[in-house]
């Protein structure tokens, strides 16, 4: 049965604190919110209640798709948050550069470039290269 | 220390058998080397000698992260070769269903659905669905 | 106040009569519940019950705005059905072409080109050409 | 009867003061011109002096369906111009809002966070947030 | 100065006759003329009789450009009409071949594979494969 | 026959020195081997040892054929690179900001705009402007 708001909101919660505690910056519900609250909370209760905290697949193979696709599409701003979750739900330096590096093959050698220096930047944040 | 040329021969015979016994249609290799034969073998060893055979990452999550990628790119005929190739290296169909839904909120609905029927169709071509 | 799920579902359900009463081909959520009946109903509730009933702008402008989008990233089935649910919200076929040429400006002339064969297909489907 | 070089050029003035006025940083033909100043003519007397003054759909419209394309396709520098433009030509920045967040459902979250950031820095630099 | 309508009009047929001569299918103008015959002649003279005929770089130079342009964006209709082009101005299928194989560096194999195929299909369409 | 790891590198060293002499900045290969120096070692044998070498065009052609790719594609930093890899070779500013100019009817003004940006800043960087 679908999730009521309640669930969502619980779920939202829950789900934020595993993948960006910790992550500095503008919050996006804070941008969306600064526009339009309701819909802000429509949106978020979408993506971090709803579709997030789905069991189909391991939060680490979830963040290491996502970094993929954010990496191919050259989502900068948006990969850096993933790289971050990624990190934050135990995936190590090695398997997200790995995830990086492959995608050479699909996408070219500019992407990867990119991919690696967001890579870089999130680590050095963290104090952790 | 890089791999000889036979090295790279024999892991992109071993790996091609890994991920895409079975598949039907033209070989991507057949198609290069009717253009160009030494340049072909050129990138058959680098893409399936050198980029698949690394072991930093299981396979499966390789080809999850390959099937994310190619979906929000919408490449159609190498997004249907890697749920192929995903579905060999041992991803349920549910798995890979879920890392196309997840596509929804970093590209849109478009590529979701476009992937879905890929994926169908690739389960009806081997029976499984 | 943000919406309750049976907000949703009668939301969705008035705005896909107004949208697309009359198109034929499988219906998307038809598409995403052969995969996740649950999961069908969360994307459907967002899209069809959150997003298209808001009502900051006509729903013509809504939809001529998708059509803009839809024909520079070359998203032809969905294109297809927001062409057809622009019509449906009353733009002409004079206002849809005319979105669809100015994108020569911004993305050039080959969306251009494959954005107008899809006017023609749909109006064709209508009996309107 | 298609336009002469002198309607196109008095056409030109008219809409690039219409949408741009008072619009700061390097203007697009100066650009042009820096390279090649005949083609740098030929270009601006083909988008300001034939595509944008047509008539077809109001320049709200035109001016959102623009904010739309230039969003999914994340082309920033040009996004600014636009959203520039649709407040010049009468948009509400609740309109423009509304048609970046309407992108969420056809191209996903990254570009609409990178579209409501280029109209929140539009809205400071006019000192309109 | 900048070209009258008549110098445009000369110059449209002159450079689609060298570069299109022989191919079949729908004519783009006749696409663009069935929604807006005036716009339809702004578009050539644009592009068929202001930007092609330009003497910057040699016109198989600039038929490989834009063969390698369309090849990253996988625009197959008009990749396939430039392939034709590009044959028709003195380019060879290798050096065709060696562009869109060179597109793998920048942009992945799966382009490179469409691109192949259309060039194949081209090939196959002159009798000349 | 495919070339031995020694060819390559030989090769890798006579290409890059024609391509980038001069150029400043992080060199890809170094932001490779920081991350993973063997595969650093695989992917510019690949690139600059094996498909840059080849001699099916001239290296004038090849790099306006990247030039066109990587400004549709708006690869900004890879695009600084091979107008500086294009003027190396000998290619004239004018042919390279023809090649940019002539992506307008492709790909839309905006990438023409940010490819001329890319163009300025690398002759600037040369003191050529």
């Amino acid at each position: 049965m679908a999730k009521s708001r309640d669930e969502m909101q619980r779920d939202r919660e829950r789900i934020q604190k595993l993948y960006f505690e910790g992550l500095e910056g503008e919050k996006v519900f804070d941008l969306w919110a600064s526009f339009d609250p309701e819909l802000a909370l429509d949106l978020t209760h979408f993506v971090s209640g709803t579709m997030y905290p789905r069991e189909k697949i391991p939060h680490t193979t979830r963040q290491l798709a996502v970094v993929a696709a954010l990496t191919v599409m050259e989502r900068h701003e948006e990969l850096r948050v993933h790289i971050y979750g990624a990190l934050n739900v135990g995936c190590t330096k090695e398997e997200i550069a790995e995830v990086i590096f492959q995608m050479f093959t699909y996408a070219g050698a500019p992407v990867v470039n990119s991919g690696l220096k967001a890579l870089r930047d999130v680590l050095k944040d963290r104090g952790e290269q």
